[in-house]
């Protein structure tokens, strides 16, 4: 039997896109003589549908879509991933299914039974979980075909009281068949080949896997699709955030000499990079968006997001503008000019002084006396925004922003200010890590002017502003803040690893008391296991450790 | 038995704050020769907890609280809604729990089956379903305990496949005591109602419901907690919008003379106001803020907020700011300066013609020889934002948002302009709903001037600029966003209730296109079944209807 794994970027909701697509790959598998080909879950609608699935129209759009497939399966079966209509009154009105089409028509439907509802995912929320456990038969072969979550419940603590795997195995299948969509962190590929090879292993079966790639909005699926052999082996990985295919033979898979040695994992700074520079390029093209532009303020931040940008849309769709004050260093000036031409990126300076002086003119009456602080520091970040959207709303341009996590955490950033943007691009990075990102850029050469990684980190918005003048040196800082951001450890537990007590109910009162700038940001590209955005979820008015 | 019902405003991880309010209604009750006095689901975290779930930190705070007011549970039992922890490894690791506190202990708890995840709730996320059903037993009654939804499964198109109260009949329960968080909108105090005496009619049982009262950010809790006798008839109906407590005696309350006249529900407008109000003052109270500034542009919606605001928050605490441009009327100002004198609130004139020339001016060797367009428009509603938010950053004082729904649907309105400000007061009332809130704010006198409500709407942000030049008459919008958000209507189920194609497919697209915005936006005060925010979750980059 030959399976063909297509690794595909659907647009949510994009039927006629996603439709093309998976017509194309089935023509193309049954010209390399495939019996079945295989997408990925939801597949039709793309992942996450999130609430369009509560439109009907939505859903007539997704079976009509697989009525039109299922005529193309003429000499090949082909599995698929679309929500389902569930016929009974009680429960959830949807199922996510996995459609087997051949003959020119739907011949089995295979429900999902695990649905992660956690983090990111809210598959409860539209979903009835499946309780029927039955294998498909398709020339001579038993097809245990399960969905993503399915697999995924054999670790210590599992979060559901069922393995769909279990249920199957009394009718001795042949072969697993896993459709995922899997979000890319920058530990995830790695657990999610063990958890795989883990299924592998204990049921003594070869497993078919196909994920996700591409980016939908802040979630990056990598791809990584994979054939595993009955001992456990990764027989194929494929490529990793683009679209792939192959064709495999099941019974050649369980021959050693055809295993993949399995290459050495690339370093997780390197798969961060691949994986903002695919959510940049996908939020562009999905959303039909030509050209970008970023205020470059010769820190950091917007120093390796304008290299992203270059990287993911070419040079000549990039603009930066320097938005120098009378806060602003020379050297700042000098090390964004210097990136952008490294770059051989557009750039233009517009100093802020007069519009800022202008405002700062107009409240003047209502200040009176009351001495410069942290509203002056706002009113520089809000002007530098004004310019940038009203640049944007004229010409086109979508304003990248260049937060990082750890002052999103903090909230050591301006709201309607330098917190502005269509997407978050270094969002889910820690300080710590966005200098880890400009190394790596710099491996082979300086790109970004060594100065800005050397140089202490500053928002120049009062004279000599140091970062470490208002919150503690990053490396400490991003620790505390892993800890209790990806790791969910309480103040106590912090301390007990050696910070000082101060220190950390200061930091996670900050972090808890600016829930309210974070609800209001852009998307942020999500690399962790924890990001801010859709999923971490946290009440504004709460009063917990703040 | 006498039953006390404790309807208190929780505050969501304030455990010092929670547990003095039920140790009070505990030696309250206890005063009053109460048997049981009954608080709300999730009364010891505040409902939602959301993500504070997750931490270990706050499970263990919550357990301390029920030990600490088990304490003072002697001569008087006591249940109380708090996570706890599945003792079991498979499945999520905590439970929703009703906790039943006498002798001093937790002796019994019972925990809820029918987790909702849908709109604005997340419970399946954080809870494992409950699969035991047992009664129970105190001073000789058997009491069936159960938690908000579980009451909910006997509507024609049931979410779960299960009915707690059908497990638990066989054992002849005396009466059921529900406790809820059941959030407002404006027709669900009446649908509760129905719900609630279907179970009562059905099992023949008596029912004792305690809701939470109280605003956690978007959420709007009314109270309204419920007795009803076996027949199905309500004996008494706690405040709404309020805290409040009440004893009862279960024998007298079947006896018909003892029922409380039905009386007649007050108008949906009237719920709206009076819970707007609430959103806006807990939203204060609950961070600790002490007063408010608004831009008062004249319009109905900033009139509206301004008028709620004053009633919220006391005339001293509010400031009006009055931002004219060259294309503000005259009578816009006039209109403006009149309603703060209604309200006897301070009030100030800050003109924005300078600040917006100078950034116009920044811009012009940029913008060279384009026209006059969006970008100019957007540019003023962001010089406002930055003088409001300044107000704000100096003084203390929190933005309050003054959006529609209408507008936020359709996405007219600017972001990081007039789309500013801690929380929306209007964002979930379509504009003929402001318009309905205005009149009904005038019934008594004259309070918004007449002119704000009969003038044609306006942005005011280019010459003779109407909100017709560039939307359909709110009267058709707001009726076609309806079916669309609301009811979560198709096109082709909408065109076929007689609006025309094209108005559809602008509208809907103009809705879904507008998703990025509504993303950046502050929390809405949740008045409806459906309102923008947490309760309705759509992909950004996709494109469907769009």
């Amino acid at each position: 039997m030959k399976i063909a794994l297509a690794q595909l970027n659907y647009h949510i909701g994009n039927f006629e896109n996603n439709i093309q697509k998976i017509k194309n790959s089935i023509n193309k598998a049954k010209k390399q003589g495939a019996d079945i080909v295989v997408f990925a879950e939801l597949a039709i609608s793309g992942y996450p549908p999130r609430d369009f699935l509560e439109f009907n129209d939505f859903i007539t759009q997704c079976n009509n879509a697989i009525e039109n497939i299922a005529k193309e399966c003429v000499g090949i079966a082909a599995i698929i991933g679309s929500p389902s209509k569930n016929p009974k009154k009680d429960g959830k009105d949807l199922y996510n299914s996995a459609y087997f089409l051949a003959d020119g028509k739907t011949k089995h439907i295979v429900h999902k039974t695990l649905l992660p509802t956690y983090d990111i995912f809210d598959e409860y929320r539209y979903f009835e979980p499946n309780s029927k456990f039955e294998t498909v038969e398709h020339k001579g072969k038993k097809l245990a075909i399960s969905i993503c979550e399915d697999l995924w419940n054999i670790v210590d603590n599992p979060l559901y009281t069922l393995c769909p795997m279990d249920e199957m195995k009394s009718q001795q299948p042949d072969v697993m068949i896993n459709i995922a969509a899997s979000p890319f962190h920058y530990k995830q590929a790695i657990l999610r080949k063990e958890i795989l090879k883990s299924n592998a292993s204990k049921y003594k079966i070869p497993l078919f896997y196909v994920n996700h790639v591409g980016a939908q909005t802040e979630l990056l699926f990598d791809g990584g699709s994979l054939v595993i052999n009955k001992t456990g082996e990764v027989v194929c990985e494929l490529a990793s955030f683009k679209e792939d295919f192959k064709l495999f033979d099941l019974h050649e898979i369980d021959k050693k000499d055809k295993i993949i040695s399995n290459h050495k994992s690339p370093m997780e700074i390197e798969l961060i990079h691949d994986a903002l520079i695919m959510g940049i390029s996908d939020y562009f093209n999905k959303l039909g968006f030509k050209k970008t532009v970023l205020g470059l303020s010769g820190g950091i931040d917007s120093a390796v997001t304008l290299v992203l940008a270059e990287r993911a849309l070419g040079k000549e769709k990039v603009r930066a503008i320097l938005l120098p004050s009378k806060f602003s260093s020379n050297h700042s000036i000098d090390d964004a000019k210097k990136l952008a031409e490294n770059l051989n990126v557009a750039y233009d300076i517009i100093p802020i002084e007069a519009a800022y002086e202008s405002l700062t003119s107009t409240l003047n009456p209502y200040f009176k006396d009351q001495p410069f602080n942290i509203t002056e520091e706002n009113i520089q970040a809000r002007v530098r925004a004004v310019i940038l959207m009203a640049l944007s709303n004229k010409f086109g341009y979508i304003l990248l922003n260049t937060s990082n996590k750890s002052e999103a955490a903090v909230g050591y950033g301006t709201l309607y200010g330098d917190m502005c943007g269509g997407i978050s691009v270094l969002g889910d990075l820690y300080k710590t890590q966005v200098y880890e990102l400009a190394n790596f850029i710099n491996s082979e050469k300086e790109i970004i002017p060594n100065n800005s990684i050397t140089k202490p980190p500053s928002a120049e918005l009062r004279p000599d502003q140091k970062d470490s003048d208002s919150l503690p040196d990053y490396a400490i800082l991003d620790k505390l803040l892993y800890l209790y951001i990806e790791l969910r450890q309480g103040p106590k537990e912090i301390v007990e690893q050696g910070f000082d007590k101060k220190l950390v109910d200061r930091v996670l009162k900050m972090v808890n008391m600016n829930e309210y700038k974070r609800h209001q940001t852009p998307p942020i590209l999500r690399i962790s296991s924890k990001a801010f955005g859709m999923g971490r979820r946290m009440p504004i008015v709460a009063k917990y450790l703040s």
